[in-house]
C-alpha cells in the first residue's frame, strides 16, 4: 500500500520542513509514501471563497483515482484516538488498498464534491492548527500508527 | 500577566525548536513569556516511574508560587477549543493573575500532588503527541489565543 499526504498551498514553511522530513522519512520503513502540494489556485485573489475550493476541488478531482481510499482533515470530522487511525490504516492493509491519501484542504476548506468523495473525514482536535503545522502532526501520528501497528515501542500508551 | 511555559525532560529537538522560537518570540508581544526546561531526575534509569513522578512533583511543587495558576497539559484533562483556551487566558489577565504556568509533565505524567495542584487540565487532543511536538502545538495555540482575545486575523474561523 501506499501513503500519500496532499496538501493545498505553500510549501512547508521553515518551521515544520525538518519534522515533516523526519516522520515522512519513517514512514517510508512501513510504506511507500510520498507528498503532494497542490498550489493555491493562481486567482486566489480575485475568487470567492467557495468559487476557490470548486476550482481547487475539481484539480483534486483530476488526481484522484477511484479506487483510492481518501481521508480528509477536517474539522468537522470524527475525532481519533492514535490506537484508532492505527486501526483504519491496518483495516486498509488488510483489505489490499492500493493507496491511502491524507488531504489537507485550503484555507477555507475542500469543496462539496470532496467532501463527498471522502472516505473519512478526521478532526485532529477541537483545536484549530495553521495548515503547515496540521502537516506536521499529520505525519507524526501516521508514524505513530505506523509503529502501533508493529507493536514498537514508540507509541507507550 | 506573564506566561510561562514548563516542559520535564531534554532541550528542544531541532525539529520543533525553530517553531517555538517563532511562536514564543510572537506571544511576547502580548505577555511577558518564557520557557524552564526542567531536566529529568539524574536518577530516572535507576527510579521506578512512580517514584520518578514524586521526584519530579517535589522540583515542580518548590517552583511553583501559591498564586501561580498552573495548567497542567494532561491527557484526562478536557478538551477545549481554541476560542475556550482564548477565554480562559482573558479571565486570567482580568482576575489580575500574575502568572499562568502550562505544564507539560515527564514521559509518565506527574506526580498526584501536582495533578491536584493543577488549577486547570487540559488535553489537547484525543491523540498522543511527542511531547516536543506538544511544545510546539502549545505554543502556536497561546499565541492563537493572545490574537483572538485582540481580534487578529492570523485566526480566521
Amino acid at each position: 500500500m501506499q501513503i500519500q499526504f496532499w496538501s493545498i498551498g505553500k510549501k512547508n514553511e521553515p518551521y515544520v520542513d525538518e519534522g515533516v522530513a523526519l516522520f515522512t522519512k519513517r514512514i517510508s520503513h512501513y510504506y511507500k509514501v510520498d507528498w503532494k502540494i497542490i498550489p493555491t489556485s493562481k486567482n486566489a485573489a480575485v475568487l470567492t471563497s467557495e468559487d476557490l475550493k470548486v476550482d481547487e476541488g475539481k484539480i483534486i478531482n483530476n488526481l484522484l483515482h477511484k479506487e483510492d481510499y481518501l481521508i480528509l482533515l477536517d474539522e468537522r470530522g470524527k475525532n481519533l484516538h492514535s490506537e484508532d487511525l492505527a486501526n483504519l490504516i491496518q483495516q486498509r492493509t488488510n483489505d489490499s488498498t492500493k493507496q491511502i491519501i491524507f488531504l489537507i484542504g485550503g484555507a477555507y476548506g475542500v469543496s462539496n464534491d470532496v467532501l463527498t468523495r471522502a472516505n473519512f473525514k478526521w478532526s485532529l482536535s477541537n483545536l484549530v492548527f495553521p495548515h503547515q503545522l496540521v502537516r506536521l502532526i499529520l505525519a507524526e501520528q501516521v508514524y505513530r500508527a505506523c509503529t502501533i501497528n508493529k507493536n514498537e515501542k514508540y507509541h507507550h500508551q
